[in-house]
Parts: structure tokens; C-alpha cells; sequence
């Protein structure tokens, strides 16, 4: 693990890094010392690690529980080179889906296809990260909604660190398998008027969960507006189990 | 609205009062002046106006946010006299699910059909505890669940006080026609595996819901066990729109 550059501001600390040939950023307060809560947090679809969705929500993850957060960049987005594969797949399934094709399956194909890259990169992540003295070996969160949920549900069922997740966004189709192997509470966010996973999918992925405890956020509106007070509801979720 | 007793705990003021024929509860914090937040709260079939899901939620509206609640009993409950024609129904309908008929349409028609009572009692109470100078004319939010979320529909949909209501446990046979009508921000709680609200009818109620601010949380178990940290997300829900 390779720190690249370093800021801080309003006392949180802000550091890019490598771990091999993975670009992430990594959030903790600034100057504190000791084992804290270790959020990873994936980024969404075209997004990279330090997307405002992401960053907004690590910056008040550290403010306001004192968490560490950690963000790495998908294979073929944000400072990653672009995979020639992946690339073609899209390619290939936007034009299924022009082509009339049921683009939902078609999604849930690639994000399997990429988890299998994913998960044990971000497996690596909390070895990493956990090794610095400001981090330590604490609970471990994930917080990752649409192409975060899709990678996310498989991570979180393979990595036993993992103490309690925040995912939504995602249907069946991807990883109601996986989805029946986690067990930590779960805090799940549908859009009920979500143009890209259909409303059935997304109740059925929540359906899948094998946690006994887990939490249902439905809200009016499009794929991309979640409203602001979920994040409220997040940071308590977090604090409440990793806290 | 004639007061027959008063106690104290904790902080809060409990007085049991009657109001024309109907029997209600009036909780507010010990000591305190002026203008507040109104709740009220509807109770569940077979419950009463004190029941103990109603008055423990009641004491956390007092006591962490200094509104007043109100609950009264619903007829034919509590302290009210037998209604032989709500009994006879209600017999009537058990023997019909006994022999096989759907329960939920049944529960519906009996719904409306006491609420079509309830409705004018109901908004006669704020009429009354608002003159109160302890609780005077601030915002009316409503919570009630079950039969509480079944005759609570139609009152939120008729009382233009109300600026914010948690409903549940209910299902759109019920009550989506008055549920279209209701526009301010609701906080509406599903049990995943509700034993008597069919899980679709539910969701179906969530949708038939005007407003625009509206939020569903569901979360796995049967119609009685909603868990713990949904009061916590009721009192800031309360709190956000009320206070």
C-alpha cells in the first residue's frame, strides 16, 4: 500500500493510494490515533472512488462517527485503464438492449462477471488498511447502492469482517445466490420509481437477504434520487452496528 | 371536554378526559406552557386508548420532543360501551373466514364502515385539546398502525391539521381511494411476513399514497413485531415534520 498525496479539511484527512495496481482514497479524522469502524464503500457505475455520492457520504461517516472509510476504484473506471472486455460487453449489451433485449439480466451477467475480479480486491483492502495504527482492526461496514449493491451483495457474503451493510439499487437477477448468504444487518434502499432496476427485482433482492435483521427503505422516485434524509438513516444504521 | 384525573412520571403529565361520549387520554410535558406539536394516536383492534404500544410512544413524544398525544377509544373498545352492530359484523366475518371467504376485503368493508364514525370524532378531538393553552393550535401529526392505519387513512385524508402522519400494518383494500387523497409526508411501516395484511396489499397501499414525501420501511416478521429502532426513526420523522 502506496500513499500518493495527502489533504485535510474540516478535520477529516484525506489520502490517495495504491495497493498494487488499485487506485483508492482512504478517509479518517484528522490527527486521531487508535482502532475505529472501517466503512468500505463502493462507487456506482461509470462513477470512481471519490464521486460526490461517495465522498459526501465518507466525509460525514468520519465527521460524525469517527469512521474510517476507504473507496478503490472498479476495474475499467475512475484512474484504472479501461479492460478491453468489459468494454466489448457493454458495447455488446447496450446494443441487446437497443435491440429489444430485457436489459435487467443482461446487467446482472456483467456485475457477476466483474465481481469475480472484485471481490477478493476488496477483500485485500480492509488487509491493507487495517494495518495502519489510525485504522485498526475494528468492525468492518459496506455502504454501496446500483453497481456498489451488485459487486457489494457478493462481497459482503464472502468477507467475514463485514458486520453490517447499506445496499440498494440492485434486483434479483444479479445476486439473489449470494444475497441468501449474508446474515449481518442490512440496510436496503429501493426507488420506487426506478427507471433501470424494476420495482419487483429490487423487493425480491431485499426478499433474498438471509440477514434476520434487515431494513427496507422505499422512496418515491428515479434511480439516481435517493432522498437526503436516507443518509441521516445511514449514519445511524452504521453507528448502530459498527458504532 | 370534561378532565377526570391527572397524574405525573417522569416528566410527563398524564389526564384522562371525556369528550361528549368518548373516553381519551391527553399526554403533555409536567409544568409546560404554550404552543405545541399535536399527536394523535390511533390504537389497534381490540386495543384501547392506553394501550401499552400506544402510551409508550406517547411518553417518547412527550418526553424527547415536547410535543403533546392524544389518543381516545375507538367504539366498541376500551372504555366505550359494546357497539352490537360493530359485534355483529365482526361475528358475521368470522364465520365467513372460518368457512373459507378472503379475510382482507372483510376487514376493509368493517374499516370503513367504523370509520365513517370515526372520522367526525376524531376531528373534533384536536377542536378540543387546541384550545388548550398547554397545547394550543400547532402542527397535527397522526400515528396509528393495524386498525389504526386503517381508519387513520381516511382521517388524514379529510383533516387538513394533520401535516405528517406514520401509518402501517394496512392494506389497500382498505383504504387506496382515501390514500390517493393524503398529500403530506407519511412514514408508512410494512412486516414483511404480516400474517394478516398480505404483503402486496401493503406495498400496494404505500403506493396508492399521494404525497409526494412518502417512505416505506419494511422489515421482516409477522403484523406484531415491528422492531425497537422504528420508534427511534418515528420520533426523528416526528420531529423533522412537526417540530
Amino acid at each position: 500500500m502506496r500513499f500518493s498525496s495527502e489533504t485535510s479539511s474540516d478535520g477529516v484527512r484525506e489520502q490517495f493510494f495504491t495497493l498494487g495496481e488499485i487506485p483508492g482514497v482512504l478517509w479518517s479524522p484528522e490527527g486521531a490515533a487508535g482502532t475505529r469502524p472501517l466503512v468500505l464503500m463502493g462507487h456506482g457505475g461509470g462513477q470512481h472512488k471519490k464521486a460526490p455520492g461517495v465522498a459526501v457520504r465518507a466525509r460525514r461517516f468520519v465527521a460524525e462517527c469517527g469512521f474510517a472509510v476507504v473507496a478503490v476504484d472498479v476495474p475499467g473506471h475512475g484512474d484504472r485503464p479501461k479492460d478491453e472486455e468489459y468494454d466489448r460487453i457493454t458495447t455488446e449489451n447496450r446494443a441487446r438492449a437497443a435491440a429489444g433485449e430485457d436489459l435487467a439480466p443482461l446487467i446482472a451477467g456483467f456485475q457477476a462477471l466483474v465481481a469475480r475480479q472484485t471481490v477478493p480486491e476488496w477483500r485485500a483492502v480492509p488487509d491493507a488498511v487495517q494495518r495502519l495504527e489510525y485504522v485498526g482492526a475494528g468492525p468492518v461496514g459496506y455502504w454501496g447502492v446500483s453497481l456498489g449493491c451488485g459487486l457489494g451483495v457478493p462481497f459482503v457474503a464472502a468477507e467475514p469482517r463485514v458486520r453490517a451493510a447499506v445496499l440498494g439499487l440492485g434486483g434479483s437477477a444479479a445476486s439473489a445466490e449470494a444475497a441468501a448468504r449474508i446474515t449481518v444487518p442490512v440496510e436496503f434502499l429501493v426507488q420506487w420509481d426506478d427507471e433501470r432496476v424494476p420495482r419487483d427485482q429490487g423487493l425480491a433482492l431485499f426478499d433474498a437477504l438471509g440477514s434476520a435483521e434487515k431494513t427496507l427503505h422505499a422512496n418515491p422516485g428515479g434511480h439516481g434520487e435517493i432522498p437526503a434524509f436516507e443518509l441521516d438513516s445511514t449514519l445511524r444504521f452504521f453507528a448502530r452496528h459498527l458504532g
